[in-house]
C-alpha cells in the first residue's frame, strides 16, 4: 500500500455528534473505494501523530471537494485538528476484546485479564456505542457473580488515574441512588471536613436520575476541579465535592455511564464496580454505603439490599476498602427538591439551621456522618450521629461548605427555573402513597438535570393530610416546551403519582 | 405550545448515515432552546403528513442557515423530502417498550405481549441502535427459553407481510449456517421445482459470514424481488431464489440483523426466530432444516444440534410449521469457492454435472432434496435422495434454475475477483484439519460478501496429501487494500488455519 495515497486534506464541517468520533469522507473517494470503506465502517484516522478511531459518514454532496475529509467536533477536539491538516486513514484491526464480551452473552464467567482486556479497550475509545451497549447489557441483571464484579472494578482502577494522600485514614459516602431530593453528600463532607477528617468526594452527575450530586453541587460552585485542583482543596480544607467525571479516576465509567443512561439503565455489577473503582482510585480506605430500601426506590427489598451489602463488602475486601453499609427507609423522596438547584436549597436550609429545614434530610446526613465519625476514629461507637449534629447546630459544618466552596472557585445562590406551574388538591384527603419513579420522570420530563433550575418541590409527604386547594407540588422548568411535556405527563399519570385516599 | 414555531426549512446536505435517521439542526436554532433539544436526543420529525424519528446531530457551523435544517439521506429518502420542505418537530414519546427489554435484561421471561409491543416498535424503527443492541444482548445466549422464542417468532409474523399460495403443501429449506461454501439452495430449489413442488424460498444476505445465498445468487441473476415478482415466477415455475430483506416478509429481522452483524453475533432464539417467521410467512407448510456440526461450525457438537432442534420442532408447532431437521457434518468447508461468486461457480459445476464438480455439495443438496420430496409426497420414505440424483442427472434441475433466473430478469455468469494471490505448500504434508471460523475471516477481510468477487478457493480437504509447491487456496479481491489486509491476516494467523503434519 503506497502510503501517500491514504491521505486528504481536512476541512472543519462543525457537526457535533457528542462523544462518539465520525469522520466525514466524498462517497466517490479513491481512499473509500480502494480500501472498501463504507458507511459506518470504524476507521483509524491519524492528525499529527495522533490516532483515534472514527465511524465514517459518506457524503453524497459537495460539501467536501475531490481530497478533503472533516471530522466530527469531538474528533476535531480530539486530535487538535486544524483546517488544511493532513489526514490519514487505515484499516481497524478488530477490538479483540469483543470476544470476552460475546463469551459474556453466551453466558461464560469471565477472568481479570478478559475484564481488563475489555476495559482497557472502552477507556481508549475503541469500542462503538452498540459495542459498549452489548457489553453493559451482557453484564446487567444478575449476570455477574462477586468475582466478576472485583474483576471489573479492579480493571476500572487499573486503567485510570489515582490519588494518593499520605495519611492513614481516608473516608468517603456513597448513596445508591432512586431516591429522589436525597442529596446528604454535600452535608455529609461540611460535617466531616469539620470534624478533621480528609474526605476527597467525587461526585457523579445523574446517570438516569433528575439530578447527580455534581448536578446539584455546581447551582453553587464549580465542581470540574482537575486532579491538582482536588489536592489543593482538600489540602487545604480537608474535604471537596467535585464532579469525578473531570477527572479521569474512572474513565471507562464515564464511557459506559453515557450509554447507560441512554437505555435507562444501571445495572448492579455496574453500579458496584463503578462506585468502588472511584473510591479506591480517589485514595479512600473506609466507606460508607447508604442504600434505601422501597417500593419505588431503587432497592426494593431487603432481601436485595443484603445481596448488594454482600457484594459491596466482598469486592470491597479484594481491592482493600473497608465498607460499611446502611439500609435506611426509601419510601418517599426526601426533602423538598427534585432537581439540581432545588436541592441545592433543601441542602442550604439544612446547613443554615432554618426554621423550615427539611427534617428528614438533617436526620440522614447526620446518620451516614455519624457512622463515618465513628469508622475515621473522631466518635465512639453510638456517639457518631450526636457529635455530628453538634457540628451542624454550632454552625461548623456551615462555615466549612462555604470554605470548600470558596476554595473551589467560590459560593453562588442556587437559582430555580423561571417558569412554574403549581399543583393543588383538589379534594381534602391523606397522601397515602408517592411513587418515587414517576416523580422523577416529571423532574426529568421538566428539564432536570440538563436544565439546572428545572424539577418539582414536594409540599407534602405520606401520611400528610391536606384541605381542598392546599399546594401538593410545584413544577419548575427553563423552557416552555419542557414545562408543557411535564405537564402533558402529568395529566396522563397524576393517579398514579400520588396515592389519595378522601376524607371520610 | 405554538405549533408554527416548530417549523424549519430542509437544505439536503446528503450525508449517508445508513439505516439509522439523522436530523441536522443549528445549534442555537430556536426550536433545540425552546424544546430542549441537544445532541443525540432523539426527536420526532414530520415532513409533509409523514413521521419518523430520527437522531439530533448538531451543527456548530454555517452549513445550515438560520431557519434551516436537514436530515441524512436515508430520512431524506424515508420521506420522500425535497429540498424548501416544511419540516416540523415534537418530543419523542419515550419507546414504552424498552421497560420489557429492561425486564429481560434483569433475567425476567418475556411474554408474547411484551414481544409484539417490542417487535411492532423496532419495525417501525423507534428504536436507536444502542437500543437495539441492548434487545439483542438480552436475548442472547440461552436467554430465551422455547415459549419465548414463539413468542417473538409469532411477533415478527404478524408485523410483517404474507404470502399464501392456496396450495396444501408448500416446502422450504434452511441451513444453519458456519459452515464455508455450504451453498445447497440453488440446487435443492432447482430440484424440487423440477419434481413439481412450491418451494418460495427468501433467502438473507450473509449475517457474520462471507457470503449469504442471497449474495451468491445475485452473482447469476438477480434477488430484489417485490411480493408480486416472488408470486409470478414461483407461479411460473415453481420456485424462486430472492432476497428476504427485498421484500417486507419480517422487517423487523431486517433491522435486527443489521445490529448483529455489527456485533458479530447471531443469537439462538433470535436465529430461530428469524428462520421460522420467514418460513411461515412465506406460507410454507413443511420445512428442512440443516445443522452442520463441527469443532468449528456455528453448531459445535450433538447435544447442541439436538437442543436447536427441539427448539426448531417446538417453535414450528406452535406456529403451525411441520420441521425436519437434518443434523449433518459440519467438520470442514463444504465446495471450493467461500465468497459470492466463488460459490455460485461450484453451484453450476454441480448442476452442469462438469467432471470436476465437488462431490460434497452435491452430496449434501441431494440429501436435503430427497428429505424434501418424501416431506412432499413426490418420494417414498427412504428413495428421496435417489429421486432427487436422477433429476440432477438427467439436466431438469440445470434446466430449472436457468428458467427460475430467466423469470427473476435473466441469467448472468458470476465473475471472481481480478486480483489473486496463491497460497501453496512450503513443504510435503497432510492436512489434518481447517479451521472454518478463521479461513471465512480471510474471505471476509478480502471483501465478501460486500465485494461480489472476493474470497479464497480452497484446493484441499481435510486428510489430503499436498507435495511441496502445490497449491492449497487462492485468495481473490477487487481491491489492493482488501487484498493486503487479508495478506496481513494470513501471515499472523496461517498455522491456526490449517493444521498440518509434514510427511513421515
Amino acid at each position: 500500500m503506497n502510503h501517500d495515497s491514504n491521505i486528504l486534506k481536512l476541512k472543519r464541517l462543525g457537526i457535533d455528534t457528542q462523544r462518539e468520533y465520525f469522520v466525514y469522507m466524498r462517497s466517490d473517494c479513491h481512499i473509500c473505494i480502494s480500501e472498501g470503506f463504507e458507511a459506518l465502517t470504524r476507521i483509524e484516522v491519524t492528525v499529527k501523530g495522533e490516532t483515534i478511531i472514527a465511524t465514517l459518514n459518506v457524503l453524497q454532496s459537495e460539501l467536501l471537494q475531490d481530497g478533503e475529509a472533516s471530522l466530527s467536533e469531538s474528533a476535531w477536539n480530539a486530535l487538535r485538528a486544524e483546517e488544511g491538516d493532513a489526514i490519514a486513514f487505515s484499516h481497524l484491526q478488530p477490538v479483540g476484546s469483543m470476544s470476552h464480551v460475546r463469551s459474556k452473552m453466551y453466558g461464560n464467567k469471565l477472568g481479570d485479564e478478559a475484564f481488563h482486556s475489555i476495559i482497557a479497550d472502552v477507556a481508549e475509545g475503541k469500542y462503538s456505542n452498540i459495542e459498549l451497549a452489548a457489553f453493559i447489557t451482557a453484564c446487567a441483571g444478575d449476570n455477574l457473580d462477586a468475582e466478576e464484579i472485583a474483576g471489573l472494578t479492579k480493571a476500572m482502577v487499573a486503567v485510570g488515574e489515582k490519588l494518593d494522600w499520605g495519611k492513614g485514614i481516608v473516608v468517603d459516602k456513597h448513596c445508591v441512588g432512586g431516591l429522589p431530593g436525597n442529596r446528604t453528600t454535600p452535608i455529609v463532607v461540611a460535617i466531616i471536613a469539620a470534624a478533621g477528617l480528609t474526605i476527597p468526594k467525587t461526585s457523579s452527575r445523574a446517570i438516569t436520575s433528575p439530578a447527580g450530586t455534581a448536578d446539584t453541587m455546581e447551582t453553587m460552585t464549580s465542581v470540574n476541579l482537575s486532579l491538582e485542583e482536588i489536592r489543593r482543596v482538600v489540602g487545604q480544607e480537608g474535604g471537596c465535592i467535585a464532579w469525578g467525571g473531570a477527572v479521569k479516576l474512572s474513565p471507562a465509567d464515564d464511557v459506559l455511564i453515557k450509554v447507560e443512561k441512554a437505555l435507562d439503565v444501571d445495572s448492579e455489577g455496574q453500579m458496584i464496580a463503578s462506585v468502588l473503582s472511584k473510591k479506591a482510585a480517589a485514595g479512600s480506605t473506609h466507606v460508607v454505603i447508604d442504600i434505601p430500601v422501597g417500593k419505588t426506590a431503587k432497592v426494593r427489598s431487603q432481601v436485595d439490599a443484603k445481596k448488594l451489602e454482600f457484594y459491596f463488602r466482598r469486592v470491597g475486601l479484594e481491592i482493600g476498602l473497608e465498607v460499611k453499609v446502611l439500609i435506611t427507609d426509601g419510601s418517599q423522596p426526601v426533602g423538598r427538591g427534585i432537581g439540581p438547584a432545588l436541592e441545592a436549597l433543601d441542602i442550604l436550609a439544612v446547613l443554615k439551621q432554618e426554621n423550615n429545614r427539611p427534617k428528614d434530610l438533617e436526620e440522614r446526613a447526620t446518620l451516614i456522618a455519624g457512622a463515618l465519625l465513628e469508622m475515621g476514629g473522631k466518635a465512639l461507637p453510638g456517639n457518631g450521629q450526636s457529635i455530628a449534629l453538634d457540628l451542624l447546630r454550632g454552625g461548623a459544618a456551615w462555615k466549612k461548605l462555604r470554605a470548600i466552596c470558596k476554595a473551589q472557585g467560590g459560593f453562588r445562590e442556587p437559582e430555580p427555573g423561571k417558569l412554574k406551574h403549581e399543583v393543588r388538591a383538589v379534594k381534602s384527603g391523606r397522601v397515602e402513597e408517592i411513587d418515587n419513579r414517576r416523580l422523577a420522570k416529571v423532574a426529568k420530563l421538566s428539564g432536570a438535570p440538563s436544565r439546572p433550575g428545572a424539577g418539582v418541590v414536594l409540599h407534602c409527604k405520606t401520611g400528610q393530610k391536606l384541605m381542598a386547594g392546599e399546594l401538593m407540588f410545584t413544577l419548575y422548568a427553563e423552557t416552555s416546551g419542557e414545562l408543557n411535556y411535564a405537564k402533558m405527563y402529568l395529566e396522563k399519570e397524576f393517579e398514579n403519582i400520588i396515592r389519595w385516599a378522601p376524607l371520610a
